[in-house]
């Protein structure tokens, strides 16, 4: 199954909002369609933000083919639909410089970043899996948080990938994803990807992990980043930081999976990062909110960044 | 106002299960209500368990004032309806002493454990701004977790109590309030109060405080105790711990308010301490969860304890 792809001149998606209710796919035909559906969250996760960017892309190239003027504005809005994970920009950029070939060239190239995507996720969840049995003991129990599965990835995803494929080695004894509030991207999304694959898991609060580590009951923590900073800053869902802290106190492995394309060495630092405030609505309903939708996990705290062409061991003090 | 109170023969209490979209009185007329009025939340937080568990013996020993064995097997039933608040086993026993004397004396010994509490109240709001304003300087914005304000405690609260003095003093900026999964006592409750008491707050979800602290936005935290053991560990809502390690890594205090009821020196440590886990229903509804109500804060990342009585400044070596 893929999450998004481009069907009949179209982009279709699987609405992330409505899941686990309801599987349902959008089909997007305009510039800001797709924009909707990037900042309502129906398309999310940090590669899938990039593969949406470039047909995005795509569709503007078909769209304002004799209007270059338009065409340079839709991929500007683009671009910047929401501001925190690289990949968005990055995957629109990378398909907009092939505009001066025409429409067919730049779908062909917002394709071939979907496939990239594809290949990227496979060769994470084996180098992953081949990482946790080493660092994590045969048939650990791993904490994730958010959702970095098909989902956010086109197909098999990054540390759900992983999860997955340790799975079907049989050397996981389970998940505990964490909710992850305040959109429950846990309980709704990597639950039901969970459940799909017939992994035994149990969904826990955001602020029980930390608490779960210190009992004893979590081998290690594995999760997704929107970001990758220079110094090995990761920016990723709120909360993955705190999750980072519990597992040090705990002397458990923290473990980033994400693709190179989230690897970003022109931001030294996560300080330099702007983090999305998604406003008071999506937290309570009634009184004011502060709505950070992304944390830094300083680079001390991570054990490990495995990517889908290497793996930093930022323990033993390796760089990006 | 009373949040729990002894009115003509009943106990009354204000519903918190409905808070802040109703304020509703529940009158709890038999032992069978009032434990389940416990066990659902209407009534909760370790001082006002106390309170609920003297007032529930007073109400036993009306209703089996002729039946020995009934009163009895209806105490042991008080006493262990929650597990790990030490306040409501001790104000069911400390009430239940009186029984010999008859239903009177045990009632006016009930009263005076909701006495103590009020007063109890008082005390810490006073010692606690002093410390707060020794600790974390002029005007701070403080973090709090959970609810801890009247509703928690019959009259203004333990960790709460300390704000609503801070503000009454114009010692403090603001609050950030978590919102408290899976039953947002944070969001529901504590906003409830603070919005009554006309003091400026944020809710944030619970995975977004260390972050928040590491960004310079929180100048302490400061929190209840539904135990205290011997050696200073804290028992309290899920999610303090997590908190804590968030207020060590930015170096900020982490300050805890309970009365001298919430220190139980029988209990060396929190891993002697029964940890209640609340079932799958209260976190999603629609998938397996692990629920663990409360946490371990191990004494070394308290910065202080505040009692009715005394401070215990943990960062400096003191001891219960």
């Amino acid at each position: 199954m893929r999450t998004i792809d481009w069907v009949d001149g179209a982009v279709e998606i699987i609405d992330q909002t409505v899941l686990p209710a309801e599987e349902r796919v959008l089909r997007l035909h305009t510039v800001g369609e797709l924009i909707a559906a990037i900042q309502s969250l129906a398309v999310r996760g940090a590669p899938a933000l990039g593969v949406a960017g470039a047909f995005g892309v795509a569709l503007a190239a078909r769209i304002h083919a004799d209007d270059p003027v338009a065409l340079d504005r839709a991929v500007r809005r683009i671009e910047s639909a929401r501001p925190t994970a690289v990949n968005l920009a990055r995957g629109a950029r990378r398909t907009a410089a092939r505009l001066p070939l025409g429409p067919d060239a730049v779908l062909a190239a917002a394709c071939a970043i979907r496939d990239e995507e594809i290949a990227a996720s496979t060769s994470m969840a084996y180098r992953g899996a081949d990482l946790v049995v080493e660092l994590c003991g045969p048939r650990p129990t791993m904490l994730t948080h958010c959702n970095t599965g098909g989902l956010c990835a086109v197909t098999v995803g990054t540390a759900l990938g992983v999860l997955g494929e340790l799975h079907r080695r049989e050397q996981l004894a389970g998940v505990i994803a964490s909710e992850t509030r305040p959109l429950l991207q846990g309980a709704r999304l990597t639950s039901w990807e969970l459940g799909r694959w017939g992994v035994p898991y149990r969904v826990a609060v955001d602020s029980a992990g930390p608490f779960l580590m210190a009992r004893g009951e979590v081998g290690g923590v594995i999760l997704g980043a929107d970001r990758i900073c220079a110094n090995g800053d990761v920016i990723n869902k709120i909360g993955t930081y705190a999750h980072a802290l519990g597992a040090r106190r705990a002397g458990i492995p923290f473990i980033v999976v994400a693709p190179e394309s989230t690897v970003d060495t022109d931001t030294p630092a996560g300080v330099h990062v702007e983090i999305e405030d998604r406003g008071s609505a999506e937290v309570t309903g009634w009184s004011e909110a502060v709505n950070p939708a992304f944390d830094v996990t300083p680079y001390d705290l991570v054990t490990a960044i495995v990517t889908d062409r290497r793996v930093i061991r930022l323990d033993r003090g390796e760089k990006l």
